[in-house]
């Protein structure tokens, strides 16, 4: 069967690929340059596709950066560092993105005759995140399936949307993501900054698995 | 209250426009460029915005063309030529636009402090497009609203969602809308072709109400 996975280029979405590629037949990844501050991440995401043979596609809309302004990660406003629960990191929420990626993924998967398309949302989000929880995912399903009526059936998986950034490290590691094609941090410096949200929950879920990760700062 | 209206160029957004302009304090336009076949349609939009006094935002979207390939709208299919309501017009269907457009437009009124979104899908719409439908913008008031828990409350309406394109005619008729300046056909020549399926319809609904379009065929 047919499918499409959200690639970002991060832990995530980088072991979901794995997961989705131990059969690669019908299997693209997607990608969303949708303004963000820098493009390691989509670089990244490439060199993970291609690491396990699997096709990917960026969709070029950095025209949503004009738009969607509220962010840290599609404007000027400065990167919050700390802990990724904080209050501060609410400053990293981008408008409506899961609801975009997830409805532009679902018309690439009509246009590729797919009907699967999956997305790597896990529990750590939760907290700040109000599209990466589990009622986000129910009714955009029930939202994507209206909209695609008579002509397509979507089904929208998140198969991490219950397990913890040490679980799916734990996952990665057993289906051998290389974690050093991948990227986390929010700032793209040379190296991980280290202090950003997403640097701190990667450091933690790496560290009982060989994190090959350079960090800037911290310890 | 803040609102955003989506503005394609058409009769029904122009309609939709000019109600909402009774009262233009709080009043922003937004059409999104998605990779249309020509971008008379947009044009028109920003002509209608201008003649009354609303300011209109242009989303840059063309990467969406390389990835919604199944529309005779966003490819070199051939538009289909006919009534809107024959089974041929599925051509012109672009996958999950209108969950595309609403999640666009709803980020964007987050970013601009906005909660109400406004979208003229009619009666007319719903034979063909399944994301035209009173379920669907159910569905989809359910989905933003998770989406967006926390940060705002946004409301979608679709006030025309029940209407024939006829009365809508009658209504912007009734508002003055300048209808020389809207443009519906689906092939963007010179002057509407007057054989597609948007074609037909605007002449129809016009029909009573001095339609000062110039058609290329038909009478």
């Amino acid at each position: 069967m047919k499918r499409v996975v959200l690639l970002s280029g991060g832990m995530d979405s980088a072991t979901l690929l794995y997961q989705e590629a131990q059969n690669v037949e019908g299997l693209y990844a997607l990608g969303v340059h949708y303004g963000q501050r820098h493009m390691r991440e989509l670089v990244a995401a490439q060199h993970v596709a291609n690491s396990v043979g699997v096709p990917f596609t960026v969709v070029p809309l950095m025209g949503l950066r004009s738009i969607l302004s509220a962010s840290a990660l599609t404007s000027d406003i400065p990167v919050p560092e700390g802990h990724y629960a904080a209050e501060s990191m609410k400053a990293t929420v981008v408008p409506m993105r899961n609801a975009i990626f997830l409805s532009v993924a679902t018309g690439y998967a009509w246009s590729q005759g797919a009907e699967v398309v999956l997305t790597a949302v896990h529990a750590g989000d939760h907290a700040v995140y109000p599209d990466c929880r589990p009622p986000f995912i129910d009714a955009f399903n029930l939202m994507a399936q209206v909209a695609c009526e008579g002509f397509m059936n979507p089904k929208i998986l998140a198969p991490f949307v219950n397990m913890t950034k040490t679980e799916i490290a734990a996952l990665g590691s057993a289906l051998e993501v290389p974690w050093e094609l991948t990227w986390s941090c929010y700032k793209g410096g040379e190296v991980h900054c280290g202090v950003c949200g997403t640097c701190f929950e990667r450091r933690e879920a790496l560290a009982a698995f060989n994190d090959p990760t350079e960090y800037l700062k911290g310890s």
